[in-house]
This record gives C-alpha cells, sequence and structure tokens, in this order.
C-alpha cells in the first residue's frame, strides 16, 4: 500500500508516491494558478489520479493558513480562498485526504525523520520569505489557526517594509524579498555588485547566486549574507527566551545555498543575543530532508502520524 | 476545608487562607532572605503553621525557574536554589505543596478566574521586569524549565543593558528597571524631572510616582509612558504572529498604576505593528487580579485546578 504526497507550490505541482517511508516515484507539473480555480483543481485531480494505483491516503501542502486539515482559508498565491479542499478531493480521487501548510508540514517531516523524539520544536525556513512553523507538546501548533508567523515578529522599529504590509519585520532582513529590497537600493545608488549582473528588475534573487557572491567576498553579497545571518540568529534567540523548544531546525534555499558558514553565523548570533541564562539550553540544527521536508511531513500526516 | 497559598517574594512573604474560593485571611511578614536559606524556610514553616487550622494542602510562589512543580532549580533573589521545596513544605506542615514560577501562577490565576474558557494565553506582567507567562493548549507551558522569558527578546540591537546580562531587551525599556537607566542617564545629563526629586540614587521607581509624573505632562515622565507603551505594544504584535493565542492579559504595578491611558497606548502600537493579515484575531485585556494573581494561581493549583 502507499500513500501520495503533493506539494501544491506557487510555480508548480509536485507529487511523491511513498512506499514504505521512502519516495519512489515523483512527478512534477507547473502549477498554472492564473488560469483559476477550476482548471487548477482539475490539474491536481488529474496529476493525483495519474499515480494513484495502490494509494489509500494523500497529504496537501498548501502555502497559506489552513484550518483542521481541511479547508484553505487563505492563501495569496493560489486561487483557492476559502475552499474546503480536503472534501473536494476525497470525492474525486476516493483517497483519504489530509490538507495542511507547507512550513509547518516541513517542520513535520523534519520532526517525524528524526523519529519525533522531541517535544517542544521550532523550525525557521528562509527563501523568498521567512517561514515558521512550531511544534508543542509532540503536536503542530496553529494557535487560532495562523500561528507561526516568526518572519514577521518585529525586528528593526521603523525599518525597511514587508510584504505582510507591516514593517522591519524579520522576514525583511534574513530572507530574499527584504535582501532585494536592499539590492535594488544598492543598484539606484550606482553600486557595483556581481548579484546584479544579468538581472532583470524585480526579479526574485536566487540563493545559488547570493551564495556564489558571498565566496567571492562581493561587498555586496558580503553585507546580505551578514545582516541575514545576524536577524535570524536574533529571532532564535528571542524564540528560545519566549518557548525554550528543545530543538530549532533551520531550512529553505537560503539556509542550504549558503552552507556551513551561514550556519556558524546564525549560531554566533544566536548565542551572542539569547538570554544568558539560556543559553546552555539552546540547541539548533539544519534541515535533514532540504526541499522535500514539507512532501515528507504531508506523507506521515496522510500515513496516520 | 481551607487552602492556602504563599507568596515567597525578594521582600515579603505573603500567605492567604482562602475558602470557597475567596481570601478570607491574609497574614504578611519581611523575607529577610539574607539570613540565608535555613532561616527562611524557619519562617515560611512557621507562618504556614500559624494559619493552618484546616487546610489540606497549599501552593508556593517562587521568583525563579521551577521544575515539575517541586523544585527550584534557580532563584536569584532568594536562597533557594537546588532546593526541592515541595518535599520540604510537605515534611514540615502536613499541607500537600505545589511550587510554581510567581508569574506562571498570575497567569494561572487570571485564566481560571476568567472559568478557564481559553485554550491559549499569554501574560505579560510589567513591574521592576518585565515577566511572561503562557498557557498554551490548557496548560502551563515551561518548555525545557524557563520558557516564558517574554522580557528578553531583544527588542532594539545594540540598546540598553539588561539585568539579565544582554542588552537592548524588551525589558529594558517595558518595565522600571529600564526606565530607572534613563532616569540616571537623564539625571546625569542635567535635566529637570518630578521624577528626580527626592530621590536616593539607584532606588527602584514607584509606578505611582511614574503615574503621577505623567499624569502632571512632565517630560521625562511622558517619555518613560511612551516608550514604555511602545515596547510593550511591540512585544505583544511579535508574540501574536508567533503563537496568536486567544487573549493577552497584562498586569504588573507599571500597568496598575497608569491605568487605562497605558493600556490604550499598548493597545494602539500592538495593533499597529502586528501583522496586518492577524489583527482582527488579537485580543488584549488587563488584569482581573491586580497584585493577587499569582496568589489567586496558587490556591488553584492547590486546590487540584
Amino acid at each position: 500500500m502507499s500513500i501520495l504526497s503533493l506539494d501544491v507550490g506557487g510555480s508548480k505541482l509536485l507529487l511523491a508516491r511513498f512506499s514504505q517511508g521512502e519516495i519512489v516515484e515523483e512527478r512534477q507539473i507547473p502549477t498554472l494558478a492564473h488560469e483559476g480555480r477550476e482548471a487548477l483543481l482539475k490539474r491536481m485531480v488529474e496529476l493525483i489520479l495519474s499515480m494513484k494505483e495502490d494509494a489509500s491516503s494523500i497529504g496537501l501542502l498548501i502555502p497559506g493558513v489552513i484550518y483542521q486539515n481541511s479547508y484553505v482559508r487563505k492563501c495569496s498565491n493560489l486561487p483557492l480562498n476559502d475552499f474546503d479542499l480536503k472534501a473536494f478531493i476525497e470525492k474525486e480521487t476516493g483517497l483519504s485526504a489530509f490538507v495542511g501548510n507547507d512550513v509547518s508540514f516541513a517542520l513535520y517531516g523534519e520532526w517525524k525523520k528524526r523519529g519525533g523524539h522531541f517535544n517542544n520544536v521550532v523550525g525557521l525556513f528562509a527563501g523568498s520569505g521567512l517561514g515558521g512553523g512550531l511544534i508543542l507538546g509532540g503536536e503542530l501548533y496553529s494557535g487560532q489557526g495562523a500561528a507561526g508567523e516568526i518572519g514577521h515578529m518585529n525586528y528593526i522599529p521603523e525599518g525597511r517594509s514587508c510584504g505582510c504590509g507591516g514593517w522591519g519585520c524579520y522576514e525583511s532582513y534574513v530572507a530574499k524579498s527584504g535582501m532585494l529590497q536592499r539590492l535594488e537600493e544598492f543598484a539606484q545608488e550606482g553600486g557595483n555588485s556581481i548579484l546584479l549582473e544579468g538581472r532583470k528588475s524585480g526579479e526574485m534573487l536566487d540563493s545559488r547566486v547570493l551564495a556564489k557572491g558571498y565566496k567571492l567576498g562581493d561587498s555586496l553579497a558580503v553585507e546580505l549574507f551578514e545582516e541575514s545571518a545576524r536577524a535570524l540568529g536574533s529571532a532564535i534567540a528571542s524564540l528560545h527566551a519566549v518557548l525554550e523548544p528543545d530543538l530549532f531546525i533551520l531550512g529553505g534555499g537560503v539556509v542550504d545555498d549558503y552552507g556551513e558558514e551561514y550556519f556558524d553565523e546564525v549560531n554566533k548570533w544566536a548565542q551572542i543575543l539569547v538570554m544568558p541564562s539560556m543559553a546552555n539550553t539552546l540547541k539548533i540544527e539544519t534541515s535533514m530532508l532540504k526541499g522535500k521536508a514539507g512532501i515528507y511531513g504531508g506523507y506521515y500526516f496522510a500515513k496516520g502520524k
């Protein structure tokens, strides 16, 4: 008996089939979100049915606010707002469906892959944005439904504007959306950087290019790296004071592509900025599953945890 | 059958006897912590026995890190570090004892007094310091033992030094320890303020004096009021992004003595600084039990919740 897990991303739909705890088949198609809800749902169902075989259940990862593993309350990049996705998928495919926030599922995947031993774990995933997930008391924690928005804690009073409509959020310093603001400001000032080569204005940064620029010692790339690591260290230190979890797990393109030097710098700042009497309980690791963490989380949920 | 609750504070021991949910008797003696552990324990036992009557159990509030409602792991103001207070009190008094952190018990008291309906509640208590407590999933949350140190989240990078050994913590802007730093700096610069009248250097501020200064429009007092309210609003906004609790409860001398205008200012800043998409789930109230919240929390614990 196999289990499916579908990552419903803003640009691609990635479906994986799991057997005995490992991915045995993957298929990917573009999301084409601009075609609207009906077309998107049709593509999802066709993709699922094409790989259903002996599967009995499916996990679905959505970049949005999800209620009760069923209902998409809000999702800015996909035409699925206020929609009972679980009921729809179950009716159309005959599979049991479990819907979750992509970042929460990513943390869940990391946690289960480690054996699920820790009671309290905080995940921070830095890519275009800075997403967060919380496992508290051995369960995914969602507050009133939207908890875990770690990237939107206040960092710099009256700092950079943020995609959320606020300003000075951690996301605006840790993640690529914030780096992009600084890069465009730098370009307007006539600055010179490897990161500006061959770019179209407004295009999202590629974390592999950021990592390459840093390794080459490009001054803007070094500035962005240091600013990001310090901000992420500060977020971790603040969260440790509040939640003192057993473990922090860091993931996302920024963490993965910058690699060990970034992790060391984040760790350094977290140790500098944490409440001194709590420094000895602070533990940080990087993602084991990298880009596949969410897919694994969906699988574990669909499997019945 | 009555129940006791003892607030073991840095300067006073306050014992209350509860009957049918209300305080029917109170007695207070000085702590005299400088006389050492043995003398302190003797005073505590004598006080308890003097009011024991038909009591069967007692709650004990300690300003420190407590493990498993029994063991004082760390307590900076009292000579009780690494001591099994529960076992000692039970042996010496014959009562069942429940030991807890004073701020956690204060939040617990507020929560139970409201009927215990909310699943997730965050408490912030601003006095000399800024203490925090968390109820998550209907239970007090303590992480690895010391969680809830909300006052030691990072606020201003490279900001004021803090009693915790770090710097720029929320406590250094919200609470009186931080206001004191600003006041002394102001005095050294030769500034003139009602708050400086009749003060001894190093003496802790009185929140009633702060409130009076603010009402009189004293410029330093207004500055401290505004800085404190904005910082507390920022802490609430950040915590709402992470935990999205059902309710925030504010208490402590600063909140109580400044009164409604302070609450309104905190609320204003929390609404400005919260992640816009989560503003509609933000709910803040002030303490119902004021200085008695912790004593009530100890009572509820001793009662078997």
